[in-house]
């Protein structure tokens, strides 16, 4: 075992600190968030943050960096009122990623990925996502020690891909090729081990 | 494609709705939360919303349900200012789903799971994992659509299994057999695709 006492943390390279502190809160799938302003210009960005906040109603969540500098992303979201979130997988993960690149035209464009509209929120899909959530924006929780936000939208439209969808309604990620994320730079492909009954003593 | 609106997801059989909605955030690192009350009884609990929240100065966070039940890990967070977070492995995650059951005994005891104490906070870590992160409670913030909590804690101590650290300290999550879990009840191992490049347009 290697020890980092919080000194240790702080005294990291920054590149060394980023990439040991990201890596902590282990792989998660990695989404693509897809929203516009309000002429229809869109932005798509990757995120590795969303999180399950309730199911009934059916609430979800991810974190803004501080809108210290532009966020599309955080703007379209207050502008509009909504945004989609497209789970990515190993056809399209290449593609993901370079959305965090800056670009001076869309990220879809930029990236090849296909924008996707139904007739429920005014917010671009990704074509290519076998997992889809639309979502209106219903709260933002700003944090105080480091100036984060949680952004918190309501599930107004979810689309997945047939085969994904189990009899209990519990998602089969790994048929759908799901692709998480550790750290800012390392992907992963997952194999379901098992699935276990509701614990009891 | 299989579509739900809103109205579609809140008419489902609860059990579907709640396997439906916790599959939407995807894969994600199972996690045990280690703390114990002031009296020294101990607690673990098994939780898949760990999130970064920054690095310079390291937080990480989590959602606690409604308190509106007893919650130990917010009461003894609450009680002591400080908890684990323990990385859970193949070797492991049986017993760390098991933590879910209601228990009249600590969880470390009825799980098998070994506790493990440094000198640096007054939570037990869970001896047996990979990746130990000792951490402060720093702040709190309710999330009003219904009343579950982000919880936040500084990053104070990382203890890392030697053969998961890169050489850039990005952790090899995969090396250390790190299990993700998808909505409630299924597991993933993970493979390694590939680390990408910092994007550039």
């Amino acid at each position: 075992m290697q020890t980092f006492l919080l000194n240790d943390i702080l005294q990291l390279e920054k590149q060394a600190r980023t990439n040991l502190i990201n890596s902590l809160s282990g792989v998660r799938t990695a989404s693509l968030i897809g929203t516009q302003n309000g002429t229809g210009l869109t932005n798509l960005a990757i995120f590795n943050s969303v999180m399950h906040i309730g199911a009934n109603p059916p609430y979800m969540g991810f974190i803004m960096r501080p809108v210290s500098v532009e966020r599309h992303t955080y703007q379209n979201i207050k502008e509009t009122g909504c945004f989609t979130i497209n789970h990515v997988h190993e056809g399209i993960y290449k593609q993901a990623h370079q959305t965090s690149a800056r670009y001076a035209v869309s990220e879809f464009e930029a990236t090849a990925l296909t924008p996707f509209y139904s007739n429920q929120i005014a917010a671009p899909y990704v074509a290519e996502s076998m997992v889809k959530i639309g979502l209106t924006f219903e709260e933002e929780q700003p944090i105080a020690c480091n100036n984060t936000i949680l952004v918190i939208g309501k599930v107004v439209e979810v689309m997945v891909s047939n085969n994904l969808l189990d009899a209990d309604f519990t998602l089969q990620l790994h048929q759908g090729q799901t692709v998480a994320a550790g750290g800012l730079d390392t992907y992963y492909s997952v194999n379901k081990l098992n699935t276990l009954p509701y614990a009891k003593p």
